[in-house]
């Protein structure tokens, strides 16, 4: 995409009304921009990245064995009534009424929709089973919304829901979670710590939150020292039930819990491996057998022929807000430093000057040979100064940057960036090219 | 995906509150199901459909020069009482009262949002033009919602908003939509035809509808026979002007209108080649000028220095209303007819005997190779009758089926059957690979 035809409204200037600053670089770098209180649009910029996280999220659903499908924003309360949480719900839910005097909600969750939707077609154990997710906005009327996409009304969540035969297959579809979960994050660049977690208005008795270590997150957490390995991606067999609570044995060995849920014998067994951050909440698991098929009447036959109640857990992943705990693990002061998988564009193009013709013709050429070779380009062909343009780059966080000018070509170099580390080299175009098309 | 772990509820009876053929075969064949008046959730058959229908929309939008981003579904109510349309637009605005009971409403279309966006950054006539658009889901709260998604409540929508220095632009920002929905369309399989339409509560001067002829359709239209012909894809610099223009003209040159619209001279011209039918509405596409620039004081500085006011258009494709539109334009006695390009998988493998070994393993293989090849293959391995089997892939319309049975291995065969024409050949499993790969 040529920056000259691009829509990238960057600020100068700090906004002064954003706290944190993932909130402030997402404002900056012309991400997203508020549109009411806790809403936002999601500048070009912006959409690029929330698709590449929802498409990361969505494959390690699909690898995981869960199936998508796409549930509407807006419900009725009476299927809210079915599980009696429609007057429990506080005042976060957004009630609505349509013109026929229809009471509707915007949905904050859909744990009764999955149920009712599950239950006209399931009949018998032969139909579990299954896991089904969708990626669809939710809203929240937080009585205060902040930290922009952090904390916002109108977000975008990765729900699954998982339907089993008993405790034991639902305990193994809660372990393909927990797994993909891993593998999720650890894609983006994240690591991300399980945590046991309270239940809260999803109910159910075995929870995990993923968190991931910021100093702005909400939450106090503590861990040991062990979690400061990096990521891995586990290769595994879904299917696999002793595998996977192995893998799932594995990580949650090591001591890690939120404030609430501290354990002080841990804690002391830890000893000088305890660490303590802030972090930010991306995932939440929940086990919560049949308090949703009970109510809403989910039955289906089993292998005797005796009416069985599935058990139920449902996975969610705050996607919009992913985009915040990314920015907020990782940047510097000249802007954010975007990992490679969800970063918008993959290379920058600058262009030092447009009005030089062997300049423009170079970054023509080589912006025509990206575009051919299916990379993600940004080039910036505007007629501004490099020193804006460089500070562009930086503060939208493209990877790989590549900088023209008239001194290199007269040599036959241009210079190659690392925006993660900042390491510069001259090479030819050629060689420039080859690298960041691996 | 093997369909023993799909979730795909099939009804073997025609839904009695369905009536038309659409939205019968969308609730037979498990791609929908209705959770409130109006408002559908999207088995998962359904949401590879929809998202291959987005996809296909969204690359032509790009193609044409337009840059997606994503606002959200709610907005502020004052920010339509900017452009006055708060209190004209009637009872099918769903209005919605927050916790601190502010004013806000579930978006119908987003004039006045991109309008505040577009104003808060543009300063020149450098940032001139621009064609933003977004695909994002709708509310619009019909009276008496009927015909499934063709005449739903909450929608999917792509929503497109140009921004010119003046007219002329503006003319070509319309053509190059013009052009890229006749694109869009005939991708699909479609034949659309553009009827020169009233503007409505949009407003403007220039208007097209593009409309598919079904039978079932909810306007009246009349056209010349020389719309009968294929569609075509347009290979076209969206940048060309005059070479834009010729295609519009000569797409318009031929008589096509609605009822409303309807030109006795150009009916009398036609003569015997005149054609009356039925159609449904999938595209709709407005040039306004000032209309809501003016208002909402959207102003940038021309070449001159002066203040210009931008002018705009604004351009809707019915993203979900189209699975509607494609079911009714492809259908038979036994289902659905999916075009290549929008079908949920482009083979389905039945294997007739799962109790057969030999079945078994040569299906198995195939599938795996398919998987390999990137094939998007759903895989009937259940423990059912071949007929049954026969007449779900026919149902939901999958455009190649490999039926894999004892008699056909013996000879070393398996059938495989093209779906839109109901063709059958008999040939070795390697070669119905390599021709379902092509």
């Amino acid at each position: 995409m040529r920056l000259s035809r691009h829509f990238l409204p960057v600020l100068k200037e700090s906004p002064s009304d954003a706290q944190i600053v993932s909130h402030k670089l997402m404002l900056r770098a012309g991400l997203v921009r508020q549109t009411a209180a806790g809403i936002y649009a999601w500048l070009p910029l912006g959409q690029r990245v929330l698709q590449k996280i929802a498409q990361i999220v969505r494959e390690e659903q699909d690898r995981a064995g869960a199936i998508e499908l796409l549930m509407p924003t807006l419900q009725s309360a009476d299927l809210w009534r079915e599980s009696g949480r429609y007057d429990a719900y506080g005042p976060e839910m957004l009630r609505i009424t349509d013109r026929h005097d229809r009471e509707m909600l915007y949905g904050p969750t859909n744990e009764e929709m999955i149920t009712a939707i599950f239950r006209d077609s399931a009949r018998s154990y032969r139909d579990l089973p299954r896991t089904l997710y969708h990626i669809q906005w939710k809203f929240r009327d937080e009585v205060r919304p902040r930290f922009g996409v952090m904390r916002g009304r109108e977000f975008l969540m990765k729900d699954a829901y998982s339907f089993d035969i008993d405790e034991a297959g639902a305990r193994h579809s809660y372990n393909r979670m927990f797994v993909a979960y891993l593998n999720t994050f650890a894609r983006m660049g994240l690591r991300a710590i399980p945590m046991q977690a309270d239940t809260g208005p999803i109910g159910g008795d075995l929870s995990h939150e993923f968190i991931v270590l910021a100093p702005t997150g909400e939450s106090e957490v503590f861990y040991h020292s062990n979690w400061e390995k990096p990521a891995e991606l586990s290769s595994v067999d879904f299917d696999d039930v002793a595998g996977l609570q192995s893998i799932v044995s594995t990580y949650t060995a090591d001591y890690a819990a939120t404030d609430e849920k501290r354990d002080e014998a841990a804690e002391a067994a830890a000893g000088d491996a305890l660490r303590q951050s802030r972090g930010v909440e991306v995932g939440h698991i929940f086990y919560f057998g049949e308090k949703y098929s009970k109510p809403m009447n989910l039955r289906v036959q089993g292998p005797d022929g005796a009416e069985v109640i599935p058990h139920m857990g449902s996975y969610g992943i705050g996607v919009s807000r992913l985009m915040g705990a990314i920015i907020e693990a990782s940047h510097d002061d000249n802007g954010i430093i975007w990992p490679d998988a969800v970063a918008p564009y993959k290379v920058g193009i600058i262009n030092m000057r447009v009005d030089d013709e062997a300049c423009t013709a170079a970054a023509d050429d080589l912006y025509a040979k990206l575009q051919a070779a299916g990379v993600e380009t940004l080039y910036d062909d505007r007629d501004e100064r490099g020193g804006a343009k460089f500070a562009t780059m930086d503060l939208i966080g493209i990877p790989w940057q590549i900088v023209i000018g008239p001194k290199g070509l007269a040599k036959g170099v241009v210079e190659l960036k690392r925006r993660a580390t900042g390491e510069k080299e001259e090479l030819s175009i050629e060689d420039a090219l080859a690298k960041v098309s691996a």
